[in-house]
């Protein structure tokens, strides 16, 4: 099977112009097909500061209003998404910015109200994903695609993107060898928060479930670190995840922290 | 060859949501090949507004300073576009919301600066407009298409919608019978702009110039027009003119004002 490299970037590079622009350089370089996944960042915050529209968290999750779908579809779906387009064309890759709704990509329900109201917020309905990515592969394009998705009653709903990373992963890894690459701004999953340098070069549910127990994984990573699990198990041939300015050595497989199923 | 209609559908009628959300149920209603583009309408300015971004104008035309590109590419490219995709999609239409950047479709340049500098506009480079909305034809996808383009150096362009459907008219004008609507809140073109009912059956360049002459044509109309007569001039099968209420009646040719090359 080609192989087919799906690679996440997150807000913390995005809101970076420098490393953005940087990361979009090295992504442009990675040969073969590819599609990208970004995140959000803080842009939102800030446009929605600037729009009196304020940001509201609930146990540190963000609690999307109607006033906040629209902001993040402004910002997600149109600014950061279009520029990253237009960045990958001035780099002679043929990108094309698409969100979970835009040819039915990635259908989601409107998170049920259970002890918090999420607002819109849309969980992946995995099992029914389609493909139309294989298309745009197929012609040569390169998705740029938005944390967004759809319920299909015509609302917009905001969308993890390493959730969306992953579960296009899934739905790939039946027609491409799939290697998903987290990239964020650490060199990968560290043994030790406090000890940038300590990178886990593999890790497994055992040890994951071990350094759970030991209080030694920083809080933001356990839901992308789920995700990458849920991937590697669902067919992923290569998961890792790894710093934004290494990702021509995490597609050659030689940085970050790989994803196994068993050690 | 196979029927393709391209609706444009301007920002007069956007701006109000009953209207909108009207037009595009007749919109997904339209069976056979098509595809819409979208203007941007007074959202932008009321955004921008909260935003503290003035709207700039020069002889009536907007200028697009570096945060005016920013807040249309937000707008036009991600709350208008994709509000439209998701209420599309919930109708049974699939569509697929995208730029003149996205898969490179619409190559711009910005325009040179003469008496005016209108900042970050595009002027579409006719000639070398590619066609990969064919794939999206063919996949039985409906592009919904946002007025911006894109330099080829990474910057997003401000660009005329009914350039951009006059431009998508003539270059896919080879593959199919195309149909081209513009769609507005008029009934079609007036012989006496005081008089809503006054509408044109039919206009050829020699009655449009008559009645620019005898200012019987308001303003806002003339580049429409002048767009119209060139997408009929570069092979449209049909080309008309009409309210946006009409738009069954418009692809039926029942309705609105037929652009023609000679009486």
């Amino acid at each position: 099977m080609e192989k087919l490299y799906i690679i996440k970037i997150g807000g913390n590079v995005i809101d970076d112009d420098i490393s953005f622009a940087s990361f979009l350089r090295s992504f442009a370089a990675v040969s073969g097909k590819k599609l990208l996944i970004h995140g959000g960042g803080k842009i939102a915050t800030e446009v929605g500061n600037r729009l009196g529209i304020e940001s509201k968290y609930t146990e540190g999750r963000r609690i999307t209003d109607t006033d906040t779908i629209d902001l993040v579809t402004m910002v997600y779906g149109g600014l950061i998404n279009k520029k990253a387009v237009a960045s990958l064309q001035s780099l002679g890759c043929n990108a094309i910015g698409i969100t979970g709704a835009d040819g039915g990509l990635i259908p989601a329900t409107k998170r049920p109200v259970q002890q918090i109201d999420f607002g819109w917020v849309g969980d992946v309905k995995q099992e029914q994903v389609p493909v139309p990515l294989w298309m745009y592969l197929l012609a040569e394009l390169v998705p740029v695609v938005a944390p967004l998705t759809h319920d299909g009653h015509g609302n917009m709903l905001n969308t993890n993107a390493d959730t969306i990373a992953a579960t296009l992963a899934k739905a790939l890894s039946g027609l491409f060898e799939v290697s998903l690459i987290y990239c964020f701004e650490k060199a990968g999953v560290l043994s030790d928060p406090s000890e940038e340098s300590a990178v886990l070069r593999e890790l497994d549910r055992d040890n994951y479930r071990t350094l759970q127990r030991e209080n030694k994984l920083f809080a933001g990573i356990l839901p992308k670190l789920q995700n990458a699990f849920e991937a590697k198990e669902g067919g992923a041939s290569d998961v890792r995840i790894g710093h934004a300015a290494d990702l021509l050595s995490l597609v050659q497989k030689e940085a970050g922290t790989e994803i196994l199923i068993k050690s």
